[in-house]
This record gives C-alpha cells, sequence and structure tokens, in this order.
C-alpha cells in the first residue's frame, strides 16, 4: 500500500470515535426531550448572534462541535420529537428511520437514472409498491402497472407534478411547448392546504384560476358544488384540467368523498389528485381505510409516511395511475445522462418524475422502518394514537367550558373555549409558553380552533392525560 | 415515573447499539469501497427480485436488515464513493457531513417558519452567510441585505424559483396571479444544463420561448448573440425577462463570460440567474475567483455543496439579491401557519423561498463540514483536485492517441482517442465494465467525448495514476 497524502478527512477510525459520540448524543436527546420545553422561548436573532460571523480558517474535531451545538443551537430548537408534540402535524422520526438515513448518508448515491446506481431506484420501487399493499390502494399503483409510485419530497411538490402531469394531458404537451396560453382551472376546497394555490402559481395557471369550492358541515368538499363550478367554467369557455381532493384537511383532518368528487371528475374529463399528507397512513389499519373509499378512481395520490409513519423528513409518497403524462411532462434528456439501459426503456429513472435531477437514496428509511416495526407494530401505533385523540375528544365535550369544532375521525381533534375567541387564543399561548406542550390553531367557521394532534410516535396515554390536566387549569 | 405502555418503538439503548452497528458498517464501507468494482452489474430487476413481494408483518431486529443489506442491496450499487469515481460530477459525503446530517435526523425538527424551530433558520442563515465569505460573494447576498441565501435540495429546484422571481419581478405579480399569459422568453447557452428547459416547462413559459445561445470554441455563452437574441425577440414583440448562465457547464465546465451578460441583461432589464453548481466550489480558493468575474451583477446564484464541498445531498445554496420577488412570488399564509414573530415580520420563513413547504435541518451538515475542515482544509482538497486534473490532461496531451476536446481550468478533463467517436465510446465502456472506475461521456461540438473529473473526495494521486495508467492500456 502506498502512503496516504495528506489529508484533512476524517478517517474510518475517527468516524467510528466521532459517530459513536453522536449516536450517544442522538440517544441521550431522545431519553430528555419529554422534560425540554417544547417551544422554544429565543428571541427572533439570539441563536444566529451566538455563532461566530466569520468561518473558521482551521478545522478540528467533531467532538468539539458537540457543546456547541447544546450551548448555541439547542435554546432554539422546539422540540418535534416531544411526546408532548400537538402542534400542526406530526414529522416523526424513529431508530429504524435514523438509521436507514444515516445508511443512505453513508452511502451517498445518486439515484437520477436507474443506471447512476440500480439499487437506489428499485429498493424504491419495492418500498412503494409495498405502500400500496399496507394502505390498500389500488392496483394500478403498483410498478408493474402503468404507473408507479416514486419519493417526493413533500406532499406540495407531488402535487405539482400531479398538477404538471394533469396540465401536459389535457393539452396534449402544449403547456410545456408553448407555453399556458390555455384558460385552464383548477379546483379545491376551501379547505384544501396552502400548496395547492402556490402549485397553480409556480405551473403558471394563476391563482384566480384556482375555484375553492364550498364545503359542507364537516368542512368536507360538496361535489355538487364542484359540479356546478365546472359546469360554469365550460360555460364561460375555460378549461377544467385538474382537482386537489384532500382526505384529510390540515385545517380539521375532513373528508372529501372522493368516490363522488371522482364521479364529477369523470364526468368533466379532469384529472383527480388525491392528497392524503397526514390521514394516508391511517390505511395502514383496515378498520380506517373507510376513509379513501374512492381513492381507485383517482388519477395521482400522495400521503407523507414522514409526517405519521415514524419515517423521518423528506418522504413523501406519490403515487400515478399512468405514468406516461407525468413523464412526458418532466423528461429531458442530454447527451451526458444518456444511457443504454434508459435507452432500451427497460428501467425507471426517477428523475423524469420530479423537479430535481439528483436523489438521495431515500428508501433506505422506508425499509428500515417497515422491517422494523413490521405492519403489525405500524398498526398499534396509529390506533393507540386514535384511540387517544378519541378519548381526549370525549374530555373535552363533556366539559361545559368547551365545545368541539369539528369531526374527529382520526387522530385531530379541534376545539375551543365557549367564551369564544380570545379566551381560546389565550388558552393556547398560556398553554404554549408554559413548555409543557406545543398545540397550534386554525379557523374553522370564522371560530378560532385549537388543533390538539395525537401523532407524536412517543405520545403515550399519561402525556395526554397531563396534557388535558394542564388545559383545565389554564383554562380556569 | 410510570410503567411504560406496550411499544414496538426503538428503545434509546436499543438505538445505542444498533446504531454502533451501522456507524461500523458505514466506517467498513469506506475502508473498502476503494476495492469494490465502481460500477454495479446488475440486470435491470434484479435487486427487485431480490427482495420480497410483499411488506412484513412483524417486525425485527434493525441487526437482521443489515445482511440483507450487504446481500440484496450492496450488488446494485455503483460507488460514488469510490477514490475511483470520475463519472458525473461528484456527490460527495464525508465524515463530519454524515454526522452532521445525523444529528438533524435525530433531532427531526421542522423549519418551514422561523417559529416551528427558530435554530433550524437561524444556523442556515448563518451558515449562508459563512459561504458568502468563503466564495467571496457579493454582500448584498448576505442575511443582513435585502437579499440573502436559502439551501435547496438540487439546482434545478434553485434555477426554477430565480425564474418565478424573475417572472414575478417582469410581470408585478400578474402571472402568479392570472397566469402566464405574457410573451415571456427565457435564454441560456447551449451547453446550459438540462433543468433550465425543464424549469421554463414547469412554469408554463414553455420550452419553445426558451433560447439557446451559441456558444464561442471555448463553449462559453456568446454576450453579443445573447445581445442579438433579446433585440430580435424584442422587436417580435416578446418579453426577455430571465437568463441562466453558467460558471461550468456540465459537459466540459465552460465558464459563461457573466460580467459581459451581466451587461447585456443590464441593458434589456433581464433577470441574470448564475448556476454554478459545480465550480462555485472552486471559489473558496482565491486564485480561482476569477471564475466568478462578474458574479455581483447576478440577481441570483446558485451552488451546490453537495457536490464538491464534502456535504452530503441534499444541500444546494442558493442566494437572491433582493429577496422581495422571491417570496412574493412563493407566499401563501394560511392561518395555521400565521404565528407573532412572522406577523411582525422579524424573521425570515423559509417556506417562502421555495416550493416544499417542509424542510429538515440541513445547515446542521454544512456546519459540521465547515467546522471540521476548516476553510484552510477545503481549499487544500479542492486544489489538489485541480491539480491531479491538470497533469491528467497533460498526459493526455503528451500521448498522440488522444486530443484534447475542451478548455479544462479546473477539475473536468474531457477528451477522446483521435480513432474517432465509435472507438471513444468502446474505450469508455471497457473502462467502466473493468470495475476499475466509472466515467461518463457527453458531445462536444459533434464529438463524442469522455468526461474525466477528478472530485471525489478520496480520489490520490496514484487513483489518478492508475486511472491513466488503465486507459492507455485499454486504448492499444
Amino acid at each position: 500500500m502506498d502512503e496516504p497524502q495528506k489529508s484533512f478527512h476524517m478517517s474510518p477510525e475517527e468516524f467510528r470515535t466521532a459517530g459513536r459520540e453522536v449516536i450517544d448524543w442522538i440517544a441521550r436527546y431522545h431519553e430528555n426531550v419529554e422534560n425540554l420545553p417544547v417551544v422554544s422561548k429565543v428571541a427572533p436573532g439570539e441563536v444566529f448572534r451566538s455563532l461566530p460571523d466569520q468561518p473558521p480558517q482551521v478545522g478540528e474535531a467533531v467532538s468539539n462541535i458537540l457543546p456547541d451545538l447544546d450551548r448555541a443551537v439547542m435554546p432554539g430548537i422546539s422540540h418535534w420529537q416531544s411526546p408532548n408534540f400537538y402542534a400542526y402535524f406530526p414529522s416523526n422520526n424513529s431508530g429504524p428511520s435514523v438509521l436507514g438515513d444515516l445508511v443512505s448518508s453513508g452511502l451517498g448515491v445518486q439515484g437520477m437514472l436507474w443506471a447512476t446506481s440500480p439499487a437506489c431506484t428499485e429498493v424504491e420501487m419495492k418500498m412503494l409498491d409495498w405502500l400500496v399493499q399496507m394502505l390498500g390502494l389500488p392496483e394500478h399503483f403498483l410498478s408493474s402497472s402503468q404507473g408507479g409510485g416514486v419519493i417526493q419530497d413533500s406532499v406540495s411538490s407531488a402535487s405539482l407534478c400531479a398538477l404538471l402531469a394533469a396540465r401536459e394531458q389535457i393539452t396534449g404537451g402544449k403547456c410545456n411547448e408553448e407555453g399556458c396560453r390555455m384558460p385552464l382551472v383548477a379546483y379545491s376546497s376551501t379547505q384544501a392546504h396552502s400548496h395547492v394555490e402556490k402549485d397553480v402559481r409556480v405551473a403558471g395557471i394563476g391563482s384566480t384560476n384556482l375555484r375553492l369550492i364550498d364545503v359542507d358541515e364537516n368542512f368536507a368538499m360538496r361535489p355538487d358544488a364542484l359540479d356546478r363550478a365546472m359546469a360554469a367554467d365550460k360555460v364561460a369557455g375555460k378549461i377544467p384540467f385538474f382537482v386537489c381532493a384532500t382526505i384529510g384537511t390540515t385545517s380539521s383532518l375532513a373528508l372529501d368523498p372522493i368516490a363522488e368528487i371522482a364521479e364529477v371528475c369523470r364526468k368533466h374529463g379532469v384529472w383527480l389528485h388525491v392528497d392524503a399528507a397526514m390521514a394516508g397512513t391511517a390505511a395502514v389499519c383496515p378498520e380506517f381505510r373507510w376513509t379513501h373509499r374512492g381513492v381507485e378512481s383517482a388519477d395521482s395520490y400522495a400521503f407523507n409516511p414522514h409526517k405519521w409513519m415514524f419515517t423521518n423528513f423528506d418522504c413523501t409518497a406519490f403515487y400515478v395511475k399512468d405514468r406516461k403524462a407525468l413523464i412526458n411532462s418532466l423528461s429531458v434528456v442530454p447527451e451526458y445522462l444518456r444511457n443504454q439501459a434508459s435507452d432500451a426503456g427497460a428501467v425507471i429513472d426517477y428523475r423524469d418524475w420530479h423537479v430535481p435531477l439528483g436523489r438521495r437514496f431515500r428508501a433506505l428509511k422506508l425499509w428500515f422502518v417497515i422491517r422494523h416495526y413490521g405492519v403489525e407494530g405500524l398498526q398499534f401505533h396509529i390506533r393507540q394514537h386514535i384511540a387517544l385523540a378519541q378519548e381526549f375528544a370525549s374530555w373535552v365535550k363533556a366539559d361545559s367550558r368547551f365545545e368541539l369544532l369539528a369531526p374527529h375521525p382520526l387522530n385531530l381533534v379541534c376545539f375551543r373555549l365557549k367564551s369564544g375567541d380570545e379566551a381560546s387564543e389565550r388558552l393556547l399561548k398560556r398553554l404554549n409558553a408554559s413548555g409543557e406542550m406545543f398545540v397550534s390553531h386554525t379557523k374553522l367557521d370564522g371560530k378560532y380552533a385549537i388543533r390538539f394532534c395525537v401523532g407524536q410516535a412517543r405520545t403515550e396515554r399519561r402525556h395526554v392525560e397531563a396534557a388535558w390536566t394542564a388545559m383545565r387549569e389554564a383554562a380556569e
């Protein structure tokens, strides 16, 4: 062996030592996170100012960085992995996921093309096929069909790609070639996630060409209103082309009636995308698959294992019924990416399934998670979260000072103090300032609503009980 | 303490044990990667078929997964971390980067808003400020200015955002509101990366409204041709609005003359985006900053620490001179994301700086990398790569069977056998099939060119020597 040259790289032995330190640091963090104030109290600029203004000229050991992590960074962390985190939707990690992702970082391969590292593509195909079975999704989402699945970074990006595929299909590629001159119109409910508006802007459709359809008393999209809107747009010379329906809206986990919406889409020849970002994971349990009734009629579907399936961000599972429109919309093949396997049409090149070219080996963390938990382990924790949310809702209902503001079929409970918006907002601020929990808010029918989502991996009954006790006391 | 409930989660103790196994697995991988055939030889479907068709019902220990990783996955890996990897552009990891990213996975926080975990935003602001200093970029890219930087997943996405900001600025928001009805035209050179075409399609501009400007004998964009194209478009009633110039094209690392292009952009009132995906890192060394001459006139700029700065994917540093157009283009604020800090305008909310909403704490890996190497460590390895590429080019030049096909100011050498395209392609295939290296190809002036990029973190002189020896032998 030659003598290795001078090098600033970390040697494998240094990596072993520093790696153990970091593993221990994370293990300790998870042991203690329950006791930390959930919401950070730093003021704007505090963390920024605690780091040097200039980059270091000379390097140093990773073991020197960990104390600075504790000193400078940790005070600015709001703890998404605390069992007392009930805000927004969860963004869970888990031991197996962190380690699967660690393998991915260590391998450091690129999966833009099948040819650049075949396993990166094929393990992803297999994991996305597994998820089809685990959620009871239609077979035309399997990789063996005309459709298939891909991992994206977020439902915002996935929904943009669905919209681009729909745009491609309705315009026969014209939009991609000549620009978006046609009067296309997209639809979602008033309760759909804000990414739909972001996506129509990005794609050059324009926010005034997004119709926010009325919802019923359960905050679910009204198919009759959708039908009328499309008919009116057609009369006005517009071209309806895309609907984003939601299984589990962000505000209240409302369930749009997919089967009925699909009927309307079929009638008008419109692409149906289903956004099940949070609630998709519920379908791992057969008894909650009713939430997905009609999904077999969707042209595309997305949900986030990085929310409720203990797989750390980013990991959005995005499916299309027919991959052709998607690929036609996004494929541009320069010479430096051409290769035999792609030219032969024998493989999937995931670069054509989303906007970025580069892609890391994200399927590994899914593989580690599904093998560690098994389907039964995932089902157990999902059921537990839903049962806890149901119990919490029953406590809210039984307390005459509070009122529920929306149905709560899964793991999100929206409620407020009957004394009104201001009192409810004060309550939320007090709870979050206490350090004991993190809850977030929304508005439902114009009313300020506290959102309490039981979905953090390690939330147990005792945490939910303690949260309710704190709420009752704070409400005094 | 209460008795913990039944749980399928990995305990901190199990995480410590499994974590050490994975750290050791990665250390061994890096010790051995040099000896592995660089290019995988699996056939399409081989890895896919080696994994079970159905997800496991019952979970198991992570230590059971690692042998399957070796058996089923590793044969399908082409090794981007091999010192014998010279293909495409590198996508390096490094010990400190893997560990910084591991901390990010373990913390599992979301940085879509400042308020969701303030440190995630503020460490990112600081790291992007450090990079401005390290590359000698203009001060208006600092977070304290009207502009600033953000981490994105890829230059494809970053360039899309630059294009959206330019679209917003030229149309005064009209495109975002009403859709892209205006006859906008974008420009890049014939040598620009394929993402520019992908981006104009996505944004509803259309690929026929992208002008690919002629290049000179060094494959650099001709400012005079750009000027004429814009003038002609204006005469034809079109609206020039966006130029993507490249510092270091993908095919040959050609350097567009930024200062002269900026002059043309100023004259016509057009947004100038500079894509320095690969070559940006060279600017860490003052002696290579001449490649960036004129960058102070760019409206936006992107480069990839995840290529050549030993920071694992994904980590694109994207800067804008004025953040207003970008944010106006991408900001949609629903009630459930409103918060005091954002409403007060006191903070940066990075969700408005790109398409995805969710975002992981990617600044940590940059922090670990910059602190571990220090500026001098990064400079050392960048200089070494460039020196090795220069030496390699001198060998090619001295061998009468070979010819260089493009200038090679940095670390990419494009060459071929004088005997022609077919012989050169056969040579490439033989080299890649040997397992001894991975090189890729492009076409330059219609000629088949072998691309040899010296940028993998651990490539040393002995590897480049061995590669050249193998090439000479294979050329016989």
